[in-house]
């Protein structure tokens, strides 16, 4: 990490200033743990958002593109346990009463509301606990801690990270959190990601930063086009840092889009690190590749491929479905100019090398696995994370709703 | 089944005309059971193939693609193992040599001879065992049965069946078998089909054929593109049966092609049902789709869904994952126009519909489930098969080598 960051212990979604959240137990999880959670910012903020490409999108990511059009918004409210997905015109209306409700309680234009829903598909909102719940959230500055855990799914534990950086004099925060992506694999759970920062940013830039820093992070886990209905990520600047508005091409837009990509980095590895069942988290590391797109094409096959995943599982050295993985994945690969590595030590090199089975073992125990695959083609290179492939992402897939 | 077609009890490859094989326990296996097959025509026959669109292609696919230039050959030797993939020039060298001990056995040219391996990628194939094990295949009239299992890997059962069919006063006969492709899901296992007929067929035609064949059949159960460095489908007619050449656009060639097509998707969801630790067999169709381009993509997203799979497999009536699955294919699909079937019970008409449970899950416990959507959106429809994810996959796959 950068040495001009710094990353604050105990650091939350209201670590930057102008923010309050909270979470209530609304009685939508079987566990009856928190379920709901609520974002909010006094002043207006400007805000940009990413939705699924998924042709089914759930009602929430319907409404909260809608209110995002203006790039204002000032409050969230997710829940947990139930999708609102797949549930037509009637969830439509369910989704908009939950920003009408907020909007009520939070003394806001209905616009101003952005509403996520994580869970089951297909099944109406439980408005009646909805309406209560929205009704008994409290507010403080130290409640991004139960928003995150609001809004977990099968994630084992919360995602949560801020930052802060000096720049003009000024110290900005950037601050997210997140919900895993299941199997962080195609056709994967839920991922959602909110990111709150309290420097000023012109609204073209934001949107702008947020695109590019979910392409080297969340878009790295999660297989492009190979989205749930619900996948959404936000970000809210409350400007309340008192600094000079950030826009493209300035010193200050480097170095906010570098704190922000880090962020969301740092989400986006806690994710893959929490797949369902998973044990280890795989860095996948593609250089050589003749350009970008195919750089990370080649990679992102790589970490959600069940024979790798089921491979790092076994810790079983059978490399060749690296090989297997970068031919289907797309982009170009000569056989004769490829090279494989774990870590440091080189399996294939245009032809298999001998190797000390333990050796490899060894790093394939390990609880970050760093693969790595040279093309040795062009000058691009990328980065994606994955996790291991377990019978318990299976136990986890097949008792969902029951 | 159309009437005008017999299955033969009992048939195998070497049913039709003209076919004979065999195989040996050459010791490429662990488990010590048969490894080595191989089927020879002692007339010269006209010959197809359909190869692996992986980048890396391994080197019994490199060799035979060159053998089939001209149309022609007059035998396969296949092994299980070991897939001689990512070997560079070496693993060529031996492809080339296990062409030519079987050439030199049964006097043929090289070239005649077609090469196919599975089994563990990125090792050499052990040459002095094949050499020894090539010299000792006995051939038989009833070979095919031994030769469909020494190259099954982690099939449990062979995939084998014969048809035969009465045109122009002929009886011909249509023949194949075929392994499994693991999970038959992207990244699978090798899949290789061997296909025999003692018709009399045109080069050019039977080429066509077997595409048409393999695009309804194999192409159904393997996603496009995601394919194992191995994977290939052969033909061999031997024009033993006595007819007149089968052309493109007669009569006898509408035949030929169906009954062609009932052999692959027999193989085809032979294969599906023996997926790695697969229970049940899932047959997706697809109907009112815009092209049917589009129809194969959203068959094949719900077959090949690790969620989808998980939920049958915990008959769990989670059946919004289908709809996520569509949403995701890449085919056009209306969420207010689209119905989703378990068998003739509608889930889902534009919204979701209430169910009863129990039948729901009595469903998914089905040895064979049937999901059908419909798009409602244009005429186009198609089929696509695949299987449950278990635990038990990931076992598999997780200790393949160790």
């Amino acid at each position: 990490m950068n040495s001009i960051f710094t990353t604050l212990p105990g650091g939350s979604l209201t670590s930057p200033q102008g923010f309050l959240a909270g979470a209530v137990a609304s009685g939508l999880k079987a566990s009856g743990g928190p379920d709901l959670g609520l974002v909010f910012s006094p002043a207006q903020c400007q805000a940009a958002g990413l939705f699924t490409r998924n042709r089914i999108k759930a009602a929430p990511v319907l409404l909260s593109r809608r209110h995002l059009a203006r790039g204002k918004a000032r409050a969230i409210v997710a829940n947990a346990g139930c999708a609102n997905a797949c549930t037509g015109p009637q969830g439509l209306e369910d989704a908009q009463e939950m920003a009408r409700l907020t909007a009520g309680k939070l003394g806001l234009e209905a616009e101003e509301v952005l509403v996520a829903s994580t869970g089951v598909i297909g099944r109406r909102l439980p408005m009646e606990k909805l309406r209560k719940g929205i009704d008994e959230i409290g507010l403080s500055r130290e409640g991004g801690h139960d928003f995150v855990r609001a809004i977990m799914t099968t994630d084992t534990f919360p995602k949560e990270t801020a930052l802060a950086l000096e720049t003009g004099g000024r110290r900005l925060l950037v601050a997210g959190c997140a919900k895993g992506a299941g199997m962080v694999h195609p056709d994967l759970a839920t991922m959602l990601a909110f990111l709150t920062t309290d420097a000023l940013v012109d609204g073209a830039f934001l949107k702008v930063a947020l695109k590019r820093a979910a392409d080297l992070s969340f878009n790295m886990i999660t297989v492009d086009g190979d989205t749930s209905p619900n996948d959404m990520a936000i970000i809210l600047a409350s400007g309340q840092a008192g600094n000079q508005p950030i826009v493209e091409g300035s010193p200050e837009a480097s170095i906010f889009q570098e704190a922000l990509e880090q962020v969301c980095i740092h989400l986006a590895r806690s994710i893959a690190r929490d797949g369902e069942g998973a044990r280890h988290l795989l860095e996948v590391k593609v250089e050589g590749a003749v350009s970008p797109l195919q750089a990370r094409k080649a990679a992102r096959a790589i970490a959600s491929s069940p024979l790798v995943k089921a491979m790092v599982y076994g810790a079983d050295p059978n490399w060749g479905r690296i090989a297997a993985a970068l031919g289907r994945s797309g982009a170009r690969v000569e056989e004769g100019k490829l090279e494989i590595y774990l870590d440091s030590l080189c399996l294939f090199q245009g032809r298999p090398l001998t190797f000390a089975r333990d050796e490899v073992r060894g790093i394939l125990r390990r609880p970050e696995v760093p693969i790595r695959a040279v093309l040795n083609l062009g000058g691009a290179s990328a980065t994606a994370w994955g996790c291991d492939l377990t019978p318990d992402y299976v136990k986890i897939n097949s008792e969902y709703t029951t």
